[in-house]
């Protein structure tokens, strides 16, 4: 079994050696190439890997669905920074931004169906079950991103509305992948459907852990600026606990925090939500996916040197030990 | 055999009697019905069906094959309008200009993937076949709107690369249309191969015809305004034909039109055209592809009783006799 990093870097040279877009024309596909080569970490399809590993041998078919799967990745982004109106991504201009709308939105489609090419060429025996799977997800994803522009405009939004959200715009991605790669690796369906889990709860404790550290991180953990979702009144969990839990008097407080400077406005969010108790309330829901992935893992019957790798990914990516 | 209009009807039916999308998120499936419901003459998916039953028996499959082809065509529509800033679309507000900018893109996207999951239900035998073809299809009609795109900001545009882009944007997806139906109708690679071309000629034939009625059109035949890419200064076949043969003194007297009223300009513009005999090349250009079409078609080993409904399609799409 090889850690994270490991696995990350063979599909990074797999991604380098491997040009999956041919030279033209070239205004379809320099985007394409741009946002592929931009970094990330790779989560999805190195996650897709080791499961495969896990249960199997790393097969060609494995590095196809990696493939896919961190394309399909990046379509959505390019795609969600046009909806969300977003300037930048991982420190450089988004895609529309640079490329412009039209560009922006061509090259998403494109990589889409390059996704799909992808998939396409893996062993007929598992290719339709394969397919109804990341159907299924890319379905969700795009719902996941139709409920959050939603519930953006609406005035209040449930927290079960919320968790529901985050579940289709980021978690069931991790599961899928992990799921996949079950799938290409021979586990059997039992294994299959808790490795689901497991990543579904984990990228559940991530995607909250994200909301958590906005307010309440080191810059270190943030890697970036403390307090932009305050900044941009994102509707985050805090923000939506916080209104569940406020009385009128409170509500009238934390309104009024809009006429500060932004600085100001963050600095007594934060601690707001501290005196309301939003900080232990959210670590809590986080403890709980934490530990909820980590349940579903140890179902699954490996032995626990095997096991290790997924359980220090989730340690890594959720902060903790295990 | 059955006719155009017969295998459409039966396509219309299927489509009503199935719905392939979940009551909700509302704001992301209502625009995705909307346009399906929106008519047009559903020849791709019906050229599919027609295929199919040239060389076999209408099975589920072409219906599933048949819904995918919809689908994804009425994906790219949705956001071609948008990078086209097309306001109307049969007659009718374009689904962005109705539910907005995000949701012409995010439901294009569901499309698109809905159309994978229509072919997803493809026997397994047929699968990895119909995968490869249609992947093709889809990246070479991003590839055409890219280059559609790219001339439109160019100054000067080759015929062959003109002739090149509508191929990929128009009638490729024709040809793959009935590829895909003879597949699934079981007829062998050779037959496959010459309805893709009879299919390809035949698209190349109706987009030229297009750009020629728009000028030399009746009311009737157009369906829409005369003058409509004179209008808008569109590069079709006609001013792309016109700029390759034009001296230096007809290229100022025609960039002289634009000073015009736009119904002067039209005027001045169509009959600047005749006199440099650009109707006559059209035309000929036009019959060139056309017959090439019917040429294809006559390949196929099957009784003209049989062949009959294509050659019948194809003549009333152009408008000629067969």
């Amino acid at each position: 079994m090889q850690h994270f990093q490991e696995l990350a870097r063979q599909f990074e040279t797999y991604l380098k050696q491997y040009d999956f877009f041919p030279p033209g024309p070239e205004n379809l596909y320099v985007p394409c190439r741009s946002i592929l080569a931009s970094g990330g970490k790779h989560i999805r399809p190195t996650l897709c890997l080791m499961a495969c590993e896990l249960f199997g041998n790393l097969s060609e078919d494995a590095f196809h669905a990696a493939v896919a799967l961190e394309l399909f990745h990046n379509f959505t982004l390019i795609h969600d920074d046009i909806m969300d109106h977003a300037p930048l991504r991982r420190g450089k201009p988004t895609i529309h931004t640079e490329y412009g709308l039209a560009s922006g939105i061509l090259s998403g489609d494109v990589m889409n169906i390059y996704a799909y090419e992808q998939l396409r060429k893996i062993n007929p025996a598992h290719l339709p079950e394969i397919l109804r799977i990341f159907n299924k997800v890319a379905i969700e994803v795009c719902e996941g991103q139709q409920l959050d522009m939603d519930y953006e405009a609406f005035d209040e939004v449930g927290i079960d509305e919320y968790l529901e959200m985050i579940s289709l715009k980021t978690s069931v991605l991790l599961a899928t992948s992990l799921q996949i790669g079950t799938i290409l690796g021979n586990g059997n369906s039992h294994d299959a459907e808790n490795i689901y889990l497991f990543g579904k709860s984990l990228g559940m404790a991530f995607q909250l852990q994200d909301d958590y550290l906005d307010a309440f991180g080191t810059g270190a953990q943030v890697g970036k600026r403390l307090g932009g979702d305050i900044r941009s009144d994102k509707k985050t969990y805090l923000h939506i606990v916080c209104k569940s839990v406020m009385d009128d008097k409170q509500s009238e407080l934390l309104n009024s925090f809009s006429a500060l400077s932004p600085e100001e406005k963050v600095a007594k969010t934060i601690s707001f939500y501290k005196d309301l108790g939003i900080d232990k309330r959210t670590r809590q829901i986080i403890l709980k996916f934490s530990n909820q992935a980590f349940d579903y893992l140890n179902k699954i019957d490996k032995p626990e040197a095997r096991l290790k790798p997924l359980k220090e990914v989730a340690a890594f990516l959720l902060d903790r030990a295990y």
